[in-house]
């Protein structure tokens, strides 16, 4: 199942627009080069209607948010809405602050989203309108409850990142069990995970269900597979580099046979 | 010949300002240290006049565009024309939408550039005034004829990105055959070009035909290079650190010696 | 000494806010995480109070300003007074443009900052009000005055960084030994001394002068680290990377055997 997600990904090549955040902009872009998609980056709100026109996907980053750039998210999910191209929302920080908490739910309540994927502490933020402010990770059975309240409410599929990460699409939950801690030493792996389930959702429309569990596993695999090159000189910036490199060399073989999760 | 330009870059090691785009300004930042030259990033349209009395040419790049940041680029390229700095215009995305076209446009009617860079949609929506939805490399002989054409209603240097980079300064046609294909695997290397590109410009303003080319079998050469050195577990993240490394490396000698371009 | 500061990191594992620049962001960021912290990279207007309320202390990086980051700043700064959380200001390019060197000034005038990180001419620019249109190492003797008397008005300590890095609190004078010379060209390793100091001051608020001394000894140390592991083929890219790896690596006790600074 999670190879065909990918094969499509390799056929299809899709154009995946992506409203990123200053501060792992590059990192997506390569990633998305890395597993076969092509990256437009792009958040002037003056563009949005065009570049969903050419694109087959969006991703929406609130990382370093700004009105200009909310707005461009609006026009940008709008458009989208219209046209049929899939959604995604990574709502960074919207745990930590009610500026990021309440763009991410503005965006929620307008758009149609097909996936959302966030840690334990935004998607609560998110479900239950209320600030987590720093007890992030509280406790995981109340948190997997959390992601599927939002992913019924929303109607979307609930990528939930942590120790374990969660998919969810409201009725069914699996639990993710690759993965690496080195991935949380490292900018960014929240976002890469995000650009990756859109290049996914991309190539793979009706099937957000399948597409963020095809990521997550990717993600966690890579990140085990760039733990195996680490050397004894080796810290966070050669482990970036590993994961990146990772993507681009994993085959929906591997994919298939190395993934490892179960149904709850 | 092209030996003489870098030397002339490794002898003035100028200050070449860039309005990047956030994705790749660190990348751009970096090879233009790795070739000698000091990056100047700045985009606040405040400051535009000030930075063009210090820097010794301008580079500037349409890959994230704003209304800010294309009124500085406006007022940049004002300063340069005034005071006589070079001018290298990367018109990213002008081929994908009519913001980007627009923008571009309205930069190649109010300014004289030296060197403009683009690939062939991009270069092919500067000089029809229409728009390329989807199908860049559509024809090569056509998108020759472009560049020509661009080159000489603009009087500027043309570099056209692909599979074989020409440059042209609307009379000669230069095609260049270095290069790697893993180049396109990652973000940036067409900013990167351009940057190099101004750089080349920066030391010898007087001969932007020379520098274009000088730059585009650079970047061809360290490609090469990079290449080389790509391991069993590479991937594209290895491969761009391998090509700033490369640049960083590259002597004048080299790149006489490794260039490969006909005239035409 | 200096092994308490970096300890106090391991410990707390304070969040940092960083008002970054787009260039030198995510070498920031995973420099922090590289030490064990948390970045909050943010900088709109709109979060800057509940930004200050959750982290640990802020770093104000003037590389890409723009009238909303430098508002921001302003914002964040004046939390930041109020709540007692400790700040640090880089006034990148103060000694480059005008716009640049107002803002610093401005900021400087209305806000408490605990530390001031700049090269000699940001330095003498803040110092003397005047601009330094190129010759930035003039005099070492001379910038060393200037970085006592700007640190005594403003009451903050003040790192200069060079051939040979200076810290002061006004009355003490520490010129470090630490450091290699391939650090002058990677991109925004003045942005991550910064970054690493608003680490070790959040982690030790009340000791800014200790606090800038360890993060100056242990980026000059993982200067050193980094150029060991430099191969034949490597350039400015590869030492980047070692460069984060090593602050990755470096041991509290390895920064007190190998950290080399003598008191004026």
């Amino acid at each position: 199942m999670l190879a065909e997600i990918m094969q499509n990904i390799k056929r299809q090549r899709p154009l995946v627009h992506c409203i990123a955040n200053y501060v792992t902009a590059n990192d997506c872009a390569n990633l998305l080069l890395a597993v076969g998609a092509s990256p437009m980056m792009a958040d002037a709100p003056e563009e949005m209607a065009e570049v969903d026109a050419l694109c087959d996907g969006h991703v929406l980053n609130l990382g370093t948010p700004s009105t200009a750039r909310i707005e461009a998210m609006r026009l940008a999910g709008r458009s989208a809405n219209a046209s049929g191209k899939p959604l995604l929302l990574d709502p960074v920080g919207a745990g930590s602050t009610s500026f990021r908490k309440n763009a991410a739910l503005a965006l929620l309540d307008e758009l149609q989203f097909s996936i959302i994927r966030g840690n334990a502490g935004e998607i609560q933020a998110l479900e239950s309108g209320k600030m987590d402010l720093g007890g992030v990770d509280a406790n995981a059975k109340i948190s997997c409850l959390s992601a599927r309240r939002l992913s019924q409410r929303k109607r979307a599929v609930v990528i939930m990142s942590g120790e374990r990460d969660v998919v969810t699409d409201g009725r069914c939950i699996y639990r993710v069990f690759n993965g690496d801690a080195m991935m949380r030493r490292v900018t960014g792996t929240g976002c890469m995970l995000s650009a990756l389930a859109g290049v996914c959702l991309a190539a793979n429309p009706a099937k957000p269900l399948e597409a963020a569990l095809a990521a997550t596993c990717m993600m966690g695999i890579c990140g085990e597979h760039a733990q195996r090159r680490m050397e004894r000189q080796g810290g966070n910036a050669s482990y970036r580099n590993y994961l990146i490199d990772a993507i681009d060399l994993l085959t929906p073989e591997e994919l298939e046979v190395e993934a490892r999760y179960e149904l709850e």
